[in-house]
């Protein structure tokens, strides 16, 4: 394969000559570990430069290249879940000329997506949905009498989502070619939880792999002649086969044939035990032990830094992970200073302690704090059951996560008036994860809850009070949002407040704006007035329900501009517009793709300058 | 106890004059077997004449009692999963002079609500809630120091609902006096589906109760006052308690103690398995065999027929459930007519087959037929895999039960932009089910997904109509939006449409409705032409995304009245309100009530009657 080689670089592949993957098929064991290894440099560096999810993909990488080398994508189809950890996939799937690319705007996606590529077999970005979907395409392969394999690929920690087990629980009776890839990393985002990791890690250490190595080398040297003969030769050797599979596991108790564990890193392991898979064609979970971080020790020393993180210094490899100076952080102290005062207040985190700040609180009071795994329902429910109980449950989660609870929103905490806390992370854009973590459907969703009360504070201090009056105050479903990344303060400074703000000069025109727009907003109308317009600015703090004060000031304008970063349907400026107020309303008009937040803001008209642009427009147009 | 027998009925128990739960403690076994007659002839009773859930409150009548004599409500609080399987319970907890209103206005509801009393310990309603919301009362108890109990009780269907997982993975190991009695009763709503099922399925069969109740009696007889030295006691004998635990289970897997399977119509021995698992004091699985619908002879051989019925017959027993009359029915029979010809539509349903109309297709074309188990998630993200995959999957759903899936809709298939349908049954007021049930959030929380089409047929005709429209012209994600119960047309008869009907006469006015409230438009539009009023009406058929045609040609009246069986955020007269249309908005303030859905058509102002009145009252206020 040294055709394949380029000659710039020693011994490096040229991953953008070669006809991936199926070439990867004609490497030797020597060469796949070559090719590992470089693999490895190009992730560190392009996540250095980008950011991007390292620790998942550094573990992954010879599990990739072991999928590719025993079955066919895109006929056979592979499915990532959480799709961050599919960066070697991505390499080898024909993207290497875009890779540095990644996470750009028009670059390629940091997660799956099938408009992306044919071998990206379907979308990834929220945990746990993997099973389901692969089942559905197994499913559909099997009406259609195709024979080809659905392989899902997931972490334990997508295992602690409840829609795993409704995925596992349907597909282990399906009689399909499901394949399910169990990448064992004892590590979720945080610290994984529950008696399922517990009992995965049993499972781990168990020495089944050399059995099942000899007992597939005997089923494969037998069956020189892919297809069909080596199905029924499989047929006729169950009784070999069952050799290989570690038994009485909760896996088989599910209807599963089982293979593994399987050192994640090691090629050869790694095919013998996919190739037992592939010859049982029935649903098998395989099981495979990886290290998060693999080969890059900063990463391997702390994983879960490493997750998502922002770009990178390469030599000292500090990560950019929730910074003292950040919405999230400001959350998690305020949090946990009002939990010092009042013993009954609870942290609830679904996995991802470290990004939402809740760091402090778990550190500070342990007993009070629970991390409850990639499981928003049980979390939703939960603070439910506290809350009965005469706690105050305050749980933290990002955006675009809450749409897993919608239903428990509602059903276990609206209806019986139960007052909780959502601490709305990552509210609004959130930049280079794109349009599956976007978080522009929180307001439209949490409107759609009788009783929700919704602050979107616009600088730290205003986030403290907000969510100090959430936990002391009202009563009820409480919502405290705000974004990601840090405060960004407009020149001058503003009182905080947890109602309204109104800048009034007599203007005819009004702009209103909330979270951290306020700032662009500000910023627009010192652009404004320096061109002789003048307009008059209001900032609602609780933006939910709507305010009769606000309403009321508003219905005096000849137009009122609203500025937000949330989906147009169920949007707050279309509930003042159905109040009879003349509005003119910038929001999202569907997904947003990734790039940068402040490109995106740009683009979306929620910048400082577009604002100031279509407010001239207005002027100009003689409309006032 | 002879004082707490009534005289007018020989050997009755006046279970108003007792002390409930408590007395329930002084009865002999042989009088509460005498009990347990009683109360089962009370709810058949009951139930003919209100309808109900009969069959799973048969299965659960001594469970129930047992659950009382062993522990102390409301200090022990017990949590009914879908709390329809908690008649007796309600029965048994100070409330049966009061049961005979149940499900009835202003009377008792069909499920567990903690303001109807205290011995409630959590809302009940949708599936699957009840171990994330034990935990969270367990949790708080053990941080307050309260050593008493939190029992959820929940059937082997809510056990395929992925949020049972979320909260098994978390309670195993949450070191609390939690007890999950799990009530097999082979039977979810409909025929119990999956890997779970079957794994229970040969757990019921083991015969580990005898060695149970001797270990018991062992242990019970040793310790005879109760609290703290039970306690002592039974941590010494740690080995002895092991002994009745049935092992090597997926729920020890899992971090349980596992007690059963136990005879659920044997109090003896549900008292014997209940004590043990109080005894073990960590968190504990009972396992209860129950026969649904026991005690009733039609309704065991039938216990789907008797799932949630409609007043029926109590000699014949002939339930009400989905007759050929109905919207679900005559959904089932087009969806089975259109995917004759098209060999790619498939069907979906979450545990309701009978209830959805979709038994037409099961019965003719299995292959294409899935039921998933109470796993609306899975189902979402199911479909979405078929539908990547060629095929034209149908996900029949309740509207209430839609919501678990909110994320799915928007991540695994609206993203994409995957053809996919959803046949929304039950939207709308469905009446005595009440609060956990209306479909009133189905249209505020779909139209907060980009690229969703939704119908809402007002007939029959039009049904089919959208129907074979969603399934073989649009594309991307529709819903098609229909009510509970039978078609209900008013006088005159109307052409079937999919877009936007009209009776247009050069009114000043007019009146916009969709689905049934349609007929009802109809029926007080010929009352206000009776007063010499002359409005116009709109019919929406495809009623998002909002019409350009609609939108103009409402915009030249003076008022616009709309008439919605939807909560007031998110509705669509809310969406033609925002584009500067003059309306007067009828629609659900919140969460409505359980009554009759005529009467509470009525309450919320959507009666034929109460619109006519309406317009009326605009009218003589000489607004027109």
């Amino acid at each position: 394969m040294d055709n394949t080689k380029k000659n710039n670089q020693a011994d490096e592949f040229d991953l953008t000559a070669m006809d991936l993957p199926r070439d990867l098929k004609g490497l030797s064991i020597s060469e796949c570990r070559q090719l590992a290894r470089q693999i490895r440099r190009t992730l560190i560096t392009t996540v250095s430069k980008n950011g991007g999810h390292l620790s998942s993909n550094l573990g992954t990488v010879e599990l990739t290249i072991a999928i590719h080398r025993v079955f066919d994508s895109p006929q056979d189809k592979v499915i990532w879940d959480v799709g961050h950890q599919a960066y070697t996939h991505k390499l080898l799937t024909g993207r290497a000329d875009r890779f540095s690319t990644i996470r750009t705007e028009n670059g390629l996606s940091g997660f799956t997506r099938p408009d992306e590529s044919e071998h990206d077999a379907f979308i990834s970005g929220h945990s746990s949905n993997s099973i389901s979907a692969a089942l559905g395409i197994a499913v559909s392969m099997k009406l259609k009498g195709d024979e080809h394999f659905t392989i899902a690929v997931l972490g334990d920690g997508a295992l602690t989502g409840g829609e795993s087990f409704e995925g596992l629980n349907n597909a282990g009776k399906s009689r399909t070619n499901l394949i399910i890839v169990l990448n064992y990393n004892e590590m979720s985002i945080s610290k994984n939880v529950g008696a399922t990791a517990k009992y995965l890690s049993t499972l781990r250490t168990k020495e089944s792999y050399h059995k099942t190595k000899s007992a597939v080398e005997n089923v494969l040297n037998s069956t020189p002649i892919v297809g069909n003969p080596i199905k029924q030769f499989v047929r006729g050797s169950k009784n070999v086969l069952k050799d290989m599979i570690l038994h009485s596991t909760m896996f088989e108790d599910l209807g599963f044939e089982f293979v593994g564990p399987i050192d994640g890193h090691n090629i050869e392991e790694l095919e013998a035990g996919l190739s037992a898979a592939k010859a049982l064609r029935c649903p098998t979970i395989v099981m495979v032990n990886t290290q998060k971080g693999h080969g890059y020790a900063p990463a391997e020393a702390n994983p879960g830094g490493y997750h998502g993180v922002g770009a990178f210094d390469l030599s000292t490899g500090n990560p950019d992970v929730v910074p003292e100076d950040s919405w999230s952080a400001v959350f998690g102290r305020k949090l946990l200073s009002l939990a010092y005062e009042h013993t009954n207040i609870c942290a609830v985190t679904a996995a991802m302690k470290y990004g939402t700040g809740l760091y402090y609180f778990h550190h500070a009071l342990p007993r009070r704090f629970f991390d409850v795994g990639i499981a928003e329902q049980h979390a939703a429910t939960f603070c439910g059951g506290l809350a009965s109980n005469g706690m105050i449950p305050v749980f933290a989660v990002y955006s675009t996560f809450l749409q897993r609870c919608y239903d428990q929103l509602l059903h276990d905490l609206s209806i019986i008036d139960t007052h909780a806390v959502i601490g709305v992370d990552r509210a609004g854009i959130v930049g280079e994860d794109g349009e599956t973590h976007q978080g522009i459907f929180d307001i439209p969703f949490l409107t759609t809850i009788p009783g929700v009360t919704i602050y979107s504070p616009s600088n730290y201090r205003e986030l403290e009070i907000c969510l100090e009056k959430a936990i002391l105050s009202d009563k009820g479903l409480c919502a405290v949002r705000y974004p990601r990344g840090a405060e960004k303060l407009f020149g001058g400074h503003d009182e905080a407040d947890t109602e309204l703000v109104r800048h009034t000069r007599g203007a005819r025109v009004a702009a209103v704006t909330y979270g951290r727009l306020y700032n662009e907003l500000m910023t627009a109308d010192a652009v404004l007035q320096k061109h002789g317009i003048t307009i008059d600015i209001y900032k609602p703090v609780k933006i939910f329900p709507v305010s009769d004060r606000l309403a009321e000031a508003l219905k005096g304008y000849d137009k009122v501009f609203f500025f937000e970063e949330s989906y147009e349907y169920g949007s707050i400026g279309e509930k003042y517009a159905a109040l009879g107020i003349n509005t003119d309303r910038t929001a999202c008009k569907g997904f947003v793709a990734h790039g940068s937040t402040e490109s995106l803001l740009d683009k979306l008209g929620l910048s400082a300058e577009k604002m100031a642009e279509k407010i001239m427009e207005y002027f100009e147009n003689g409309k006032a």
